[in-house]
């Protein structure tokens, strides 16, 4: 660690001789390396952009210049040369290090990233605030080939070419989202990789017109013309940019290189950069979309530390099964294949199965077209990521009342990816989709019935709604828009999902200290029938709700809603949400207690509202 | 009227000769120039795609195959030929003609449109469902330079052209969205359009390959060195499409040999077509983004009907004033200038004005980056768009708190422009951006109060949302985040904005009755204040709630979940709303009637509710 171990900055960085260079991205790999097989993270995708986020600090200075991030699961590198090595071992553990930049944990990272596709929007705006407010600073975001098939990554680069503001765009070319890389965009960027480079013919013409005598200067068209025919357009240059490329993303002093000429054509540049994910790891070169984020491995042969199937795997087990005997089923993905578990119906289904790329609006309205014409399209999407898909689900699925289902997975708390990838937000935001249906299985028994009510029971938009890992104590398969799962007298416990485990202890607490509570599990959000509910809180007159989602558009708020429009008069009530919705990385159990949603927490509260003189 | 009177369907279209074509566009033309001046609507996109929809029916059946639109406000021609011409004198009035696309109107709409950008990924999900049900329709869509900006039209068009799937996307390019077209994609295209047609080359090259002998069969290398130099690649052909163009868009038999043969092309093909905007109608091919979108007007003259100045105009002059005086200040519009009331912002501080296309996710990412930077972001944008910005104002804005103004337009009904157009889900979503503040003006004083607080009073991110049209007869400039400003004793009556126009009133038609209500205007949506809305309620045990958006998330079901966990017991309560939120078009008076949202329904409800045994 002689190298590392005196590296805290940028400037550190900028002080090493050429020749030390390599020998440094050689330390970080063997520190990424020895680091995440401990902590789990993501592996691969920085392994990949070691040398280019080097030559990036030999260039900028990310105290001082901006350097923007996107997803963001890259930033490892830039972390350890950052002053952050020392606290690797903390790496997305609560009050740790997080995975992801953040601004709030050093100067250094000008933005949060997470979700893909914005750095290049983003860059733009601090690019027209620093003119418009007249500072100096340099801008530079670094984009994956992946995160390109976003939509909002083209609006960003259509806008920044246009704008003239210098700055410059770093693509990341591995040709992998986390899977391998599809679509229109990957074949574009196929066909630019392989066209030689032309940098060096670039800063020889560009030299020979900065230098030429007043007489020999070309007019705008002759310019044009010879640009024309020796130096290919392509879709980048086409908008605007400056386009340099390929170059090669593990040769640190070329990258330096061309990144400081890049930085010093004060317009908008684009460097197409090609690298390996998982470079200079066996395993993770062989295997990249399996070493993209993991768990704890053995650093030496890879081998990963086994799990058990979650949610994930047994939602693609049973869509397997039922696209066996229904062949209008076809399953969309928004470059998730592993992840939403959906690998084997892809093995099984190709003709049924499409990878759209990271482009969520897209699947949805793919999904509106097929369903308009009798397919049975079921689109497996992170909670989170689905947030992208909000107006094509009421514009291109509701309006028509088209059977699209959503397999909404990672719904709730998410654990150590922190703040951008809680799935907190969908209770209230697919509630607003006219005619949605939501159910929410608390486990896999529930999963595979309300897989089937999607399928046969429901003619309009529908999701499904599980949380990421394993189905908890309660395993019974209920039935019915809700259910009384455990009769008591003096409190209504209400929750749905796994939530409801935590509700259960809750309530065996609370019996330990004379308290009878009556649990209610709500199977389908956002139903009318608040029957069965209504008859419990009039029964035990106090109700508290539990639920893994921000408090604007809760179930507890909408069961209050009913009590005050029924008439049901309450001595107290209580709605315990994740507030506001900005939760940090860490644990599942342990953001449980911070929020009073862990069974212990909300036993007590369900002590306190009882302890409370009737209103 | 001799051609048209004889046209119902595709099939009419095709009986027709080819030297009847032009009359029959000619007619059209004046049918819609007259027609459009009678009932408003949309003029100029609709006169410059004549020649290209009677081409589409030259080739398609829209019976049986399936014409997808894009945006779709560019209709009315397909509209004219498919059996609905009589009707036009209906077009966009309550129970008439849709301006827009709508499958429940005609089978020869196949999809809905209103929403700009995702006609390709409509296309190819049902291409996808073609395929694997084994039917034999065609497809194409039209989509519009405008909407090509969109990055859902990116990403449609990676995914379709990397699918194989046969199908034709028509490319309408006439360099106009509404206003005219910026950004990178603009310029792109403007490359394409000055370089010449390579179909009669194409043509030969394709035909040459298919007869040859097969010893003179190119093998992929040869013909793909052949088609680099001969035929040079756009960003269309390099992801994949086959492009064909540019096209005369005002040649239609040139047109219809064009679709024709890209329709039996059986693969993805872009056929890139050059229209003029407002075509044949002297005013509006000059001023083609002054007759998009109108009112009634001089079919002769193109004199417009003036109208007094709504909110959008007082916005843009009040900005104009803050901005004079802030330097910081910068406004963004998604390709809605104009209709934003920006124009003269635009014209007055060029420099600090951005149009970033059809694009409302990347303007909210940009102002997201401007606002971490010190600038002060003011991103106008209407009600039912910014629906696709809900993921970045959680995720580039919210998770920051970054101060970034959303100048809301067009919320709450918008009338003629029917389902898709309306605003009435965004109480509902931007109430679950994590620290977002929703100011809602009831006439043009509080906008400006409401301004001057959004932009000094708030550090995070904050919304002030207004709808189309003018301020009504409350005219008072209210404090506080809720106001009383009517006292009564029997009942509260609760809404925000112009809605508070119809409750004043239906407070003096129960005035009549003898019925005293109390009404509460809300001028802060998802305050955590609601001490005045409960002491009103304490007092008079009745709750009415009026408000102009869908039943999720509404504030009225806020106000019953706070008196419930608060223990306010009331004796009646009633919410109104436009329930599920699929609001038809028509006038705003006769759509607030349909829901029981005009005074005299709501004065009707509240006597109901008093009348009412208490619970």
């Amino acid at each position: 660690m002689s190298i590392l171990e005196r590296i805290h900055s940028s400037e550190d960085v900028k002080q090493l001789k050429a020749e030390q260079l390599q020998p440094l991205c050689d330390e970080i790999r063997r520190f990424l390396i020895d680091s995440v097989s401990k902590t789990g993270g993501h592996l691969a995708s920085n392994l990949g952009a070691v040398e280019l986020t080097v030559a990036l600090h030999r260039v900028y200075n990310t105290k001082h210049d901006r350097l923007i991030f996107d997803v963001g699961h890259q930033c490892y590198t830039h972390k350890i040369l950052t002053g952050r090595w020392e606290k690797f071992s903390t790496l997305r553990q609560y009050g740790g290090l997080s995975g992801f930049p953040k601004p709030y944990e050093s100067a250094d990272d000008a933005f949060i990233a997470g979700h893909a596709s914005n750095s290049v929007s983003v860059a733009l705006g601090m690019a027209k605030a620093r003119t418009m407010l007249h500072k100096d600073y340099d801008i530079v975001a670094l984009i994956g080939d992946g995160a390109l098939t976003g939509g909002l990554a083209s609006e960003g680069l259509a806008t920044a070419a246009a704008s003239g503001e210098p700055m410059v765009i770093i693509l990341n070319d591995n040709n992998m989202s986390i899977d391998p890389n599809v679509g229109g965009t990957a074949s574009l960027l196929q066909k630019m990789r392989i066209k030689p480079s032309y940098i060096h013919f670039k800063r020889l013409y560009r030299s020979a017109l900065k230098n030429a005598p007043a007489i020999y200067q070309f007019n705008h068209t002759v310019k044009e013309w010879v640009k024309d025919r020796m130096l290919p357009d392509n879709m980048f240059s086409e908008m605007g940019f400056e386009y340099i490329g390929p170059v090669d993303g593990h040769n640190v002093e070329q990258l330096e290189s061309v990144i400081r000429w890049a930085r010093d054509l004060r317009e908008p540049v684009l460097v197409h950069v090609l690298t390996q994910k998982g470079k200079g790891c066996s395993y993770a070169e062989k295997q990249p979309e399996r070493y993209h984020g993991v768990g704890r491995f053995n650093p030496v042969t890879g081998e990963l530390a086994s799990s058990a199937p979650g949610f994930s795997e047994m939602f693609g087990k049973y869509l397997c099964e039922f696209a066996a005997r229904d062949s209008r089923i076809t399953a969309i993905t928004a470059a998730m294949t592993c992840g939403a578990g959906l690998d084997a119906f892809a093995e099984r289904f190709p003709s049924r199965f499409l990878d759209v790329g990271i482009a969520e609006g897209n699947a949805a309205a793919i999904a509106g077209g097929m369903a308009k014409e009798g397919a049975l399209p079921v689109f497996a999407v992170y909670s989170s990521f689905l947030q992208r898909s909000f107006d094509m689900l009421i514009h291109d699925i509701a309006l028509q009342n088209l059977h699209v289902v959503l397999a909404v997975d990672r719904a709730g708390l998410v654990g150590n990816d922190g703040e951008t990838h809680h799935g907190i937000f969908d209770v209230g935001f697919l509630s607003e989709v006219p005619g949605m249906t939501i159910f929410c299985p608390s486990n896999y028994g529930e999963l595979h019935s309300m897989m089937e009510k999607a399928f046969y029971e429901i003619s309009g938009p529908v999701a499904i709604r599980y949380p990421r890992g394993c189905e908890g104590a309660f395993q019974s398969v209920t039935e019915g828009d809700a259910v009384c799962i455990r009769e008591g007298k003096d409190i209504t416990l209400l929750g749905y999902g796994t939530m409801i485990n935590e509700l259960l202890s809750a309530a065996d607490m609370l019996a330990d200290a004379g308290i009878s509570a009556e649990v209610i599990k709500i199977n389908k959000i956002r139903s009318d029938d608040f029957e069965l509910t209504m008859a419990s809180l009039r029964k035990t007159k106090n109700f508290l709700s539990a639920e893994e989602v921000c408090s604007v558009g809760c179930i507890g708020r909408r069961v209050l809603a009913r009590a005050g429009q029924t008439g049901v008069r309450l001595q107290a009530a209580r709605v315990v949400t994740l507030k506001e919705g900005i939760v940090v990385h860490g644990s599942r159990e342990q953001l449980l207690r911070d929020y009073g949603l862990d069974a212990q927490s909300l036993a007590a509260t369900a002590k306190t509202l009882l302890e409370k003189d009737p209103v």
